[in-house]
């Protein structure tokens, strides 16, 4: 196969083959790549196609009749030879199609793009799917992550689903139902006696040394372009008529940044006119790129919020997340845990939707801006995890109800 | 609308029109009904169409063109008048299509039904669906349900999608992860000093009082109508090449009388020749339906298993589910609570899937016959819940892991 795209670093502009990179097992920029402590990544590389030669590649309409959450329709727009991928793994791969969801919610209708319902619950499913594409592309059976949850059992699942190892560092303090979701599907897990940084470095050498297929978030540009993915599948849901406003969960900050790269390409290939502005909501406890989009600088703070699936102190993805607000025209929101859970609340009394703290967020969020907002204009919030993941933060507004008998109850209830 | 079908007793066997079921919220046969404690139904109403008029109203071809979980597509054969439904509210009611998966396990091709990712995490919601269809046909706002888990969580989230409300009666010792979902979703519940029985009679006559329309599954002739559509997925899904085995999670029985329905309506449409083998998979501790299959006799015992979805001492639509089993010549296994668990874990570990043990058993019981099916045969598993949504069982086979230093790990990884 031809490679039609490069590798393009974030910070000093390189440009690098398919070849170079890939079968090196190459993640960072190798002129200026570094992963530090405590500090957001260098020299990330993204995946550049041509994209002069792809403007007619695919006709509006004809992305337009493809499914939802099946990137092997438009294989040219990724970075993964389909070719040499089993038909069968590919459909264990497939996203639920039906994952836009339209509410009205105080005289306005809210799009919700649901990812709650992917292979493992959670939006990081993408990225899992583009790097165990990749490893089979590769012929590597072996692939590890640091995590402290989500990326952790996504990557365990999709390993699982393909008859590929998953070995995963987790920090001691992870929290117990993201530890068991990794371990459920038959991962190997490895605590480590320190924080996320400290399972990020380890899990960086082994890899190495072992020749396993690394997954570290934003550290693997396959995470970014896997993350991509759902700005085509919302392209799709739309038909093409985008929302406004999109208010995205933002921890590492891959997530923001996969999507704005989609919504760059679509633009670039002459299928829509303008961005969505993309709106980055963190918890108050965790805000480092709200923070850097209005101050320009960072600083380690460690994070502390309800909202695990969001909580980092030093977003890896910060650069280009920032970047992803701003060029997009959005701004950052920061919430309290106090107003995500009740956010978690009402939306799931509303909608049906039961949701991770993490994407929550974005409810509350929308909730402080929404009359700045104009009536005819769209809203889409993103909703990144299942509800499930996180039994404990239900518990904490589901108090145990009262007893009673059914004399008592039919007392009480019988008009 | 004329309503093409009527309601039939399947104990006495006498019809009724369509009107004075519905319009008198009546839902066992008025003749011979009877709702007793510890004790299956009598006089379960189940919907007939008329079949011969139907026969040339949808080609194969024309129902296999029509996307898997989305019954409104071929309306006529509901008992909902879909005109009067708002189409949004469709949209949020659609089921993945993506639900048949392959997976080869020890040389055999097995297919499973993967319910998981409904709109609450399990095949309920397919009941849920069609009550809450008809109480919005009928302009009912409230609906009723008794449950120990799924029934009353599906309820609670397919009425929070619609802005219904929910009244949900659950006995004092429900799992609490299933009562936090039932809560989680908004709705009213109650909890009664008494065990499911008790709850289930005490919804019944607060629903009767308040003119609050009914879900009590079996009792609700809809339940057993909803959950007939998973035939007719498997039905597209498999492109009208039907398994010869369905291995189904048995607990009070409607899950497996509907598909049978489902399969012979399919067949009595001229659009399959036989109906796959119905195998009702039982807990040891709870598994009066398959001891009725081989006895024809029920005495009540309380059940006792870890598989709570399908723990039922006295199933209550148990004369159903075992004619479907005898009917489709099929069986009936037992599997302990020990070989649900090591099934959850196995199925986990090689395909990914990550269900309740409900619906582990029926791996387990496939493991137990496996040798007996033909090597052409074609075998599906139905996958009805979540894992996530018994976490306790996963905390089971999940001990937490050693913790190492950096440095430990490795001298023991590093090969």
């Amino acid at each position: 196969m031809v490679r039609n795209y490069k590798y393009h670093c974030n910070n000093c502009s390189k440009l690098y083959s398919a070849e170079e990179i890939e079968s090196g097992l190459i993640y960072l920029c190798p002129n200026c790549g570094e992963s530090k402590k405590n500090t957001p990544l260098k020299g990330i590389l993204t995946i550049e196609y041509d994209y002069e030669q792809l403007t007619n590649i695919y006709s509006k309409d004809e992305l337009l009749s493809f499914a939802a959450g099946q990137i092997w329709n438009y294989p040219d727009l990724w970075p993964i030879d389909f070719n040499k991928i089993d038909k069968n793994d590919l459909a264990k791969l497939s996203l639920p199609s039906n994952q836009l969801l339209k509410y009205e919610i105080d005289g306005r209708e809210i799009y919700f793009q649901d990812e709650t319902r992917n292979p493992t619950y959670s939006y990081k499913d993408r990225a899992s799917i583009l790097v165990a594409l990749k490893a089979k592309e590769l012929g590597i059976n072996e692939i590890a992550a640091a995590s402290t949850g989500n990326a952790g059992s996504s990557l365990a699942g999709i390993c699982a689903r393909l008859g590929l190892t998953a070995h995963i560092f987790v920090p001691k303090n992870i929290p117990e139902a993201k530890r068991i979701q990794i371990q459920s599907y038959g991962a190997n897990i490895y605590m480590v006696d320190g924080d996320y940084d400290q399972a990020f470095d380890l899990c960086l050498e082994i890899s190495q040394e072992n020749n396993w297929y690394n997954r570290n978030t934003a550290y693997n540009p396959l995470t970014i372009e896997g993350k991509k993915s759902a700005a085509y599948d919302i392209f799709i849901n739309t038909k093409g008529e985008l929302p406004d406003y999109i208010f995205v969960p933002v921890g590492d900050g891959v997530i923001i940044s996969g999507l704005y790269k989609g919504f760059v390409e679509l633009q670039k290939l002459g299928l829509i006119d303008k961005l969505p502005r993309l709106i980055a909501v963190q918890a108050e406890g965790s805000s480092a790129v709200v923070d850097f989009i209005s101050s320009d600088r960072f600083e380690y703070k460690p994070a502390h919020t309800i909202a695990d699936s969001i909580s980092a102190g030093a977003p890896r993805n910060l650069y280009m997340a920032a970047k992803a607000v701003k060029e997009s025209n959005g701004f950052g929101i920061k919430v309290s845990d106090d107003e995500i859970l009740s956010s978690q609340k009402e939306l799931a009394h509303r909608t049906g939707l039961l949701v991770e703290p993490s994407c929550a967020s974005t409810f509350a969020g929308y909730q402080k801006v929404k009359d700045k907002i104009e009536k005819d204009e769209k809203v889409m919030l993103l909703m990144t995890g299942s509800g499930l993941k996180d039994f404990e933060a239900l518990k904490v507004w589901n108090e145990k109800p009262v007893v009673k008998s059914s004399v008592e109850w039919k007392s009480l209830l019988v008009r």
